[in-house]
């Protein structure tokens, strides 16, 4: 009688603990497809002590591309387009710039004109926007911008345009003793004004591409001043460079969207232990946008997606594998 | 009646906390002086919610020095002693080294004529004995050092040699909610193969000085190169520029001992809200060492002594303010 009633109660337990995971499913706008399923068994694998895929949490770090990864880098790269206001916000004081290009173009509305003159062009437009202030004083101007300006096809501000799944699977990660950072070749300062709000990543655990920076006093005040000078640019090699130098560990799971991310894919991968790679393709024009090898941003080549079949990357297609892309939906 | 049970409970409750905390002193190693008064009421006035001191946890970074500040400085930073050692072990391998400088003087055992070059020789020094091997490889090089080598004048593995009050404050600030961060001008590869063991501190909340890395494929992995050619420096003016590339935000609690510290006590000191900003002074010949403005290593000038004063920084007297400097006393 004993033993059958403790059967009983162990059976309750059971039925009671499915019936609240089914509740709670940790990522409801993922379909039942392959990512999914991946991500739910990597996690159990990792986190079941006494197993021998086991993980301690210190060593739970999961790496994230921003930029077609976490939110969306359609008709161009978002950070791109702050530049582009911040041309015409500095216009005024900067009449020389409607002779001189790539800024004549960029004032007449002409941006594909301007940035003819590819990266280096690109640089210039970055560096004439984002120097010459104090890191505060950027940290200002990106806080007002992004609680202002909208996406032209969503017409909702940058911070709306996430995609809800990974926003869940980042929570999904943290429940689970994973410390979650962002890895992109975005700028560094501007990301971290908003990522703690939007993904839940404070500042230090956002590792990005960055220009110099010089101590100095100002008004005697110590302020770090944005020099015109790049420092660091966290793509394709830089990645694992970038997250040896920030975090000091190699991530056990890593999710990116294209080119730029395969070097650390390849880093994750090459660690020793359970592993999760996976890769966002963007295949659905009607809810977000459709691009890969032949776009130039956020370019996902042929190589990329043989490297991925040879290597067993998962790739996540937002068409099928997205119930929902944006919360906003 | 019931008012009068509810005080002497209400009481009793009093007594018993009193009590406790009386028992669980966060700090036993520290005197009941004016620095462990300043660390004390500091802590009380930031963690109290509605208090109008209060700082939300995320925002409680609290950053050390790591030489002459968590463990010990002398007679040479533990480092460079390291890099003589590699220097020893390497020198098979190097016959040339028997008559080129500063090689030979050091093979001599003259260390003080070897390093009579000034900082150029010692960056000659620590290129040859840190780069030209992979990431992986340095750290197993660290750990084997760090479990073997003994400090000349007390006898005992480095790592021991760690002073028990700051292990005693680094507990405390994390138990009330703080961040920890090293934040020195030693090798951040060099610190973090044992800084999460002995101090608590992970891989990810070390900033240091670094050279830079290559990532590439070497035997069929990917690997990442130490390459000889310095990255950055994190000392003096570049403090404040590590705190901000690494963390992203400005500490509120800021801990060093020598001049190379005055820029990130600065850059603490000028942020807004209850700050609290404290030096090492090593004035205790016979449990440590004694010495200040007069010595190359750990150099504590009277000029930021006077900084300290100006700025009612807290002094730290190893002598009289701590009751114990290592655990192994």
């Amino acid at each position: 009688m004993k033993s059958a009633s403790c059967l009983f109660i162990a059976l309750s337990a059971v039925c009671v603990s499915l019936a609240i995971a089914e509740a709670q499913d940790p990522l409801p706008s993922w379909n039942d497809t392959a990512p999914k399923k991946a991500i739910l068994e990597f996690v159990e694998k990792v986190t079941k002590e006494g197993s021998p895929n086991f993980v301690p949490p210190e060593e739970r770090i999961a790496t994230f591309d921003n930029d077609g990864t976490l939110w969306c880098e359609q008709p161009m790269y978002f950070q791109l387009l702050f530049a582009l206001d911040r041309v015409k916000a500095l216009a005024p004081q900067h009449p020389d710039w409607k002779t001189k290009e790539p800024f004549a173009s960029l004032l007449k509305g002409d941006v594909m004109g301007a940035l003819a003159g590819g990266e280096r062009t690109m640089l210039e437009i970055i560096i004439v926007t984002h120097a010459g202030m104090t890191t505060a004083e950027f940290e200002q101007i990106v806080k007002d911008w992004i609680a202002t300006a909208k996406h032209p096809k969503f017409k909702r501000p940058y911070i709306e345009c996430v995609y809800q799944p990974m926003i869940e699977l980042l929570a999904y990660l943290r429940a689970n003793g994973f410390k979650t950072f962002i890895v992109s070749g975005g700028g560094i300062e501007f990301m971290r004004p908003w990522t703690e709000k939007v993904y839940g990543i404070p500042p230090e655990q956002v590792v990005g591409s960055s220009i110099k920076t010089k101590y100095e006093w100002r008004d005697g005040k110590p302020v770090l001043m944005r020099l015109p000078e790049m420092n660091f640019i966290d793509d394709k090699t830089g990645k694992p460079v970038g997250i040896n130098s920030h975090i000091g560990r190699r991530p056990i799971a890593a999710f990116g969207n294209s080119d730029g991310d395969q070097q650390m894919l390849e880093w994750t991968h090459a660690g020793s232990g359970a592993r999760l790679m996976m890769l966002v393709h963007h295949d659905d024009a009607t809810r977000e946008f459709a691009y890969g090898a032949e776009s130039k941003i956020g370019t996902f080549s042929d190589a990329l997606m043989a490297e991925a079949k040879k290597n067993s990357w998962t790739i996540i297609g937002m068409k099928n594998d997205w119930t929902k892309i944006f919360a906003f939906e």
